[in-house]
């Protein structure tokens, strides 16, 4: 049976009303009548409901994470909540994550749930919400927000993302610096904005050394394996030759790799490959992969600083992305 | 600013009292004004707070999972993610995940706010508490609770699992089918049930063949791609020989081909090898990599259908290990 206020109260010989002054820390009761109390809660095995705290307390110890399920399947997505959690622990907070699923409404119901689960903060992952209505969100509530992988030109400083344009323009000028003059892409899902960014840099990268780009040399994947080994074979259907590929991500690589493989070519000697994410398999694949370190680790760390308040330890933290060149790219044999 | 149950009762023209009468749903306020209050919530903007409304409701559209950090990382964990959401959108539901950390009482404590979130049903993924802690809290709730990938002999109703032990057994069957008689292992992280549960398989299955088992092949890894790497290593260092790997999960196979590479051999003429997940990328590394299916799919499924009363579309689902054989196992030659 349920342990109920009352119960507390009988025990102790006080009224509901002062044993809800003491879970309150309200200091008007006498320090013996607290004690009385607190001897009654542990001899009861009574449990105040966590959700009636929060609701009469400003702020719960909870850091609330949205995001759409559509980013739940692969490495990207547990390095991210591996991240999240650990830094959440590390900081005496417990991690509630929620789903934004698959529509503005449901995102937005995501966040709501959080603000009223009195969520010390709230880290966005935003995919369906756009940046005005994320910094509606932000500006209509106490509670602070922290959009990532996104940037809200509106409100800069809820907003922690990595220059995706940038990265993938170093990978891009690393590939040309190795002698390749017709490098393909496989993109990541559509309507994705950081998929959009890659896509933007290798095409300005190209342009700015006066190479060719070609709408052969581009396919559209969606972030998986399997898209990228399909993305691959349709490379090599058209028949528009290629020296290297950028992959938008290394699910992609990975899957790619493999086409080429099963169409006898060797990567990387016939094929320079490279990959976004730097997950935890690139060291680990023949050839190992060369890749764009997202820095999602810092990304998410900098945002539960911010939203707890350490300024200094915030900015202190650098989310610009990194090059990790492996085996996967060879110079151009001329 | 925000918009309070008083806002809507002034716009009305009504009492606080009668608002929440309405937004309760009880029938004794006249037609009439239950019209005038919705009026003044879609003009005034008002939302009422959900965790009240739960606080004050039987249940709610909740569905929570509990889970440790520690299993964060690795494509196994976002698989799991995938499907609980992906079945709890399809049942109109909505995930709330929160971490169980590293300790008895952060285990309980998340099972607790998720009690107190009065959800529909809860999913446990057990690290920490016992098989006896677990049932008392079944047993001391109404909430539906559904303890997966860890049996609990006291209310087997409550438990969904795949039988780790007889997926090992199978998967050894086949490796010594090949004519394999020297069988190494990888050990998955200590303190683990399921690895101890494979680790026993590998042991039976070579005793039941009047096979060899020598301490020398056995190695500790902690289910990352490293461990497995940084095994593989170990065993060669060993120099006792061996023809086959049996790698307790896809992670430390991946990392073991990568060590038996680096040392020259080849995969799987000199060495097969075997993983446990079927995780995605298996069909795409080279050699593609013979493995064990873990249901988490169908486990996680068949919980929730388990929570939401659909007991005939539960028991339809069968949660049973396969074994999926690619590329990464031949024959011996004799």
């Amino acid at each position: 049976m349920k342990v109920t206020m009352l119960d507390v109260a009988n025990k102790a010989g006080v009224s509901k009303a002062t044993v809800s002054r003491v879970l309150n820390g309200k200091n008007i009761v006498r320090p013996d009548v607290v004690k009385r109390v607190f001897d009654a809660i542990e001899t009861t095995g009574y449990r105040p409901n966590i959700l009636a705290r929060n609701l009469s307390a400003k702020k719960s110890n909870f850091i609330g994470l949205v995001i759409s399920n559509d980013l739940f399947d692969g490495p990207y997505f547990s390095s991210l909540m591996h991240h999240a959690a650990s830094t959440c622990e590390a900081t005496s907070h417990q991690l509630v994550m929620t789903d934004g699923k698959h529509s503005k409404a449901e995102e937005r119901s995501a966040i709501n749930f959080l603000l009223d689960m009195r969520c010390a903060g709230i880290i966005i992952y935003p995919k369906y919400l756009d940046e005005q209505e994320l910094a509606d969100i932000i500006s209509g509530t106490d509670t602070p927000i922290m959009v990532i992988n996104r940037a809200i030109p509106q409100m800069p400083d809820n907003a922690i993302t990595t220059n995706h344009y940038q990265s993938a323009v170093l990978m891009m000028e690393y590939i040309i610096g190795q002698g390749h003059k017709e490098v393909a892409i496989i993109r990541g899902k559509v309507g994705s904005a950081s998929a959009q960014q890659r896509y933007q840099a290798y095409l300005d990268t190209l342009k700015n050394h006066g190479l060719m780009t070609s709408e052969a040399l581009s396919v559209q994947g969606d972030w998986t394996i399997e898209s990228g080994f399909n993305a691959a074979q349709q490379l090599l259907e058209r028949g528009k030759p290629f020296s290297a590929v950028l992959a938008c991500n290394d699910d992609m690589a990975l899957g790619a790799i493999k086409a080429f493989h099963r169409a006898g070519l060797n990567i990387p000697q016939t094929i320079s490959i490279a990959g976004f994410d730097n997950s935890n398999m690139c060291a680990y694949l023949s050839p190992s992969l060369s890749s764009v370190e997202v820095p999602m680790d810092k990304i998410i760390q900098r945002a539960i600083y911010k939203i707890l308040g350490d300024t200094i330890k915030a900015d202190s933290i650098n989310t610009a992305g990194l090059v990790k060149i492996r085996d996967s790219i060879v110079k151009m044999r001329v």
